[in-house]
């Protein structure tokens, strides 16, 4: 499947879409008809089987087995299961990959580790434009520690490698940019780390269901991710953490919950943690949403995650050429880059109407999002986006742009989340 | 409604549920018809309403609102209307509560807070037969700060006044034991505290929902809980914190994520606390989790919180008064105490083979749990416990004895959650 170029015609959008092996992964989704959905990188959409799932959990399992679930149902194992489904999409041995609480939360964990692992280092090398709640959690850890850890944040990240340095206990980089779409090179900059003598904890928050990851073959050492964006487990699904194999047992993390204990039952007044990443659980697995995003996981079983990424290359190639060439000198400025092998599967455009571009056409019924202070995001999922997709969301944005319908009062004013 | 005495016949049972103004809120819950539940310390039913609810989020506001759903449906505020709901329960102003992440994050958090406002001191008191999570969190916060605090334990509530001190930074207390079921004087402990210079952190989790509380006129600082027991919010539901409002700006808690930042969607690089209480929200909220225990909690905004005490007492005592007399001289001993002002929504009793009868209860529909050495825990839920569930559980509690059914081979061996 090659589109390097635009999409020229709906029919050919089509046709496309006729070759395309993934197609039929659309059908497990709802999608509402009205809605050309470019926002799987903020919210996944709903899977088919996570309502039966859940259903089920709650009707059978907590309903008619109540307490006893724990046991019968598996409840207990949930945190493991689904983490061995993540660690094959990220390229992780499982039992390295376990689900639980939030992004922000398990990120506190890795990076109280990583710190803990250096202690004779001092720096923590980040972006200024990593997501915030990263640097929020860092800031928030280095004044309880209050021991002179310093969070230095680069501009751009071509300064990262010069960055990393005698002090540099941590490398924490999101794998691809929440704004910009632009991809790291996750190897190269953990070699980097490692050879500076830091450790490297990577946010794959816009990565896992998205791009290829071998965080094995990288040599990650910590790493995080979200489980409602590309791998569609529901809003505000559980997250989940990755800790080497190597480092899993060198430090008992500071929310040493329950959950993290190696005889949670046998209910002693000493946490003891248990062996390996496990210990980096906290507290009650939340089953509800966890079995949600275990069904939406079921999803990518059978799923060849080359085709996944050759899919979104061509997908994000084709938004691109077909918005160049059908909205030039509209305003339209790319943000993301150009080369597929240094973008996830999102496009950014810039426009000085940014917000009021996207109320504009998500009242068309294109739901993309918008990132201040002016970007445009589309994010382009290759289970269920398809080739009429983005030449119909591209006639609309040109359309929305040409007739400058954004100008109405009505798309000024700003919801609470956009 | 006095039971003081014992049950002596099932008809008689009947003529209490008859005389019960609680009654009719059972038809609320799911409950399997050959069961009888006395785990709802534990885990709490399933309310009709959270089935229906809970679909309604899945298909309505994810599968067709998607990420609009944020704004439309209010996901952002759950966190806050789900505190307001249980505010009032726990008897704290609205805005000093939020639901969020586990009860071991949120004592993490608030725990945090309590060391920092008392920074001369060195000490948390607390019970050696406090719920292990809460004091393996105290411990890791503990080797996290590395800066010489103690956990003292006690062993007898007794000891708690004397064990307070001018290094007390925080009384750290869980206010009904989840083994015993007895209940602390929170008023009196924490104007102990109060006069020590101390602070008070409450784990409410086997109050919230179970027993009257007033947290504005005990002037307690700090308190957290869980949603899944009394509050029947589902297996893992979110927990909840309160932050008393004289305290609430004075910190920046370390899990400074950005759902407690003042402008989240700002995405600015430096953390900023929102103001208020809300500044200890972290990650994204599990909505799926948050709708359910929302509609969980709806079910109590027309009850009557001291009728539900009342029936309590009088469901614990007819319990202890129909076994003492029903199965005198069969190795049981009561460990919950006698005086009903003294103990929670629960009756435990002592056994040489508590696993093992346990387990022939639970295989006869009786269900209660074990927690270790040898304790038989009964859980009595005013919503939808009935006095005639208390007869029938205590006639099959004296024919498991009687017969010692529980001596089959299969009783013995252990499940891993028990």
């Amino acid at each position: 499947m090659t589109t390097q170029q635009r999409l020229t015609s709906r029919d050919g959008a089509i046709a496309h879409d006729a070759q395309d092996r993934l197609a039929p992964m659309r059908a497990h989704f709802a999608l509402p008809e009205d809605v050309i959905y470019l926002d799987g990188n903020s919210l996944g959409p709903l899977p088919h089987a996570v309502r039966d799932r859940v259903a089920r959990t709650i009707d059978d399992e907590w309903g008619r087995g109540l307490i006893r679930s724990w046991n019968d149902a598996g409840w207990i194992d949930l945190p493991e299961r689904v983490g061995a489904r993540i660690a094959r999409l990220i390229g992780a041995p499982a039992q390295t990959v376990f689900a639980a609480d939030s992004t922000s939360v398990n990120l506190f964990k890795l990076l109280s580790a990583a710190l803990a692992l250096r202690p004779d280092r001092r720096v923590i090398v980040s972006e200024r434009g990593n997501f915030p709640t990263d640097l929020y959690m860092a800031q928030g850890l280095i004044a309880q520690l209050d021991r002179g850890h310093r969070l230095v944040l680069v501009d751009d990240a071509g300064e990262i490698p010069g960055a990393l340095g005698d002090d540099t206990a941590v490398l924490m980089l999101t794998h691809v940019d929440y704004r910009s779409g632009a991809m790291h090179d996750m190897a190269a900059l953990t070699r980097h780390a490692h050879e500076a003598g830091a450790l490297t904890l990577w946010d794959l928050a816009h990565s896992a269901g998205a791009v290829p990851l071998d965080l094995a073959g990288a040599d990650v050492d910590f790493a995080v991710g979200c489980g409602y964006k590309y791998l569609n487990g529901g809003p505000g699904a559980p997250a989940f953490f990755h800790v080497a194999a190597r480092h899993a047992d060198a430090f008992v993390q500071p929310l040493a919950g329950w959950f993290g204990h190696e005889s949670p039952f046998a209910f002693e007044p000493q946490y003891r943690p248990a062996p390996g990443a496990a210990r980096y659980l906290c507290g009650t697995p939340p089953v509800l949403a966890m079995a949600a995003l275990d069904a939406a996981l079921e999803l990518w079983e059978d799923v060849d995650l080359d085709a996944v990424r050759a899919k979104s290359c061509a997908l994000t190639d084709a938004f691109i050429a077909t918005v160049e060439a059908s909205c030039d000198g509209m305003g339209l400025e790319l943000v993301t880059p150009r080369d597929p092998a240094r973008r996830g599967s999102q496009v950014s455009f810039r426009h000085p109407q940014g917000y009021a571009v996207m109320q504009a056409l998500i009242a068309r019924g294109v739901i993309g999002d918008f990132r201040a202070p002016d970007i445009l995001r589309f994010g382009f999922t290759p289970l269920y986006t398809r080739f009429v997709d983005v030449f119909d969301a591209v006639e609309i944005l040109r359309e929305v742009l040409e007739t400058r319908a954004y100008a109405r009062p009505e798309f000024q004013t700003r919801a609470r989340v956009t």
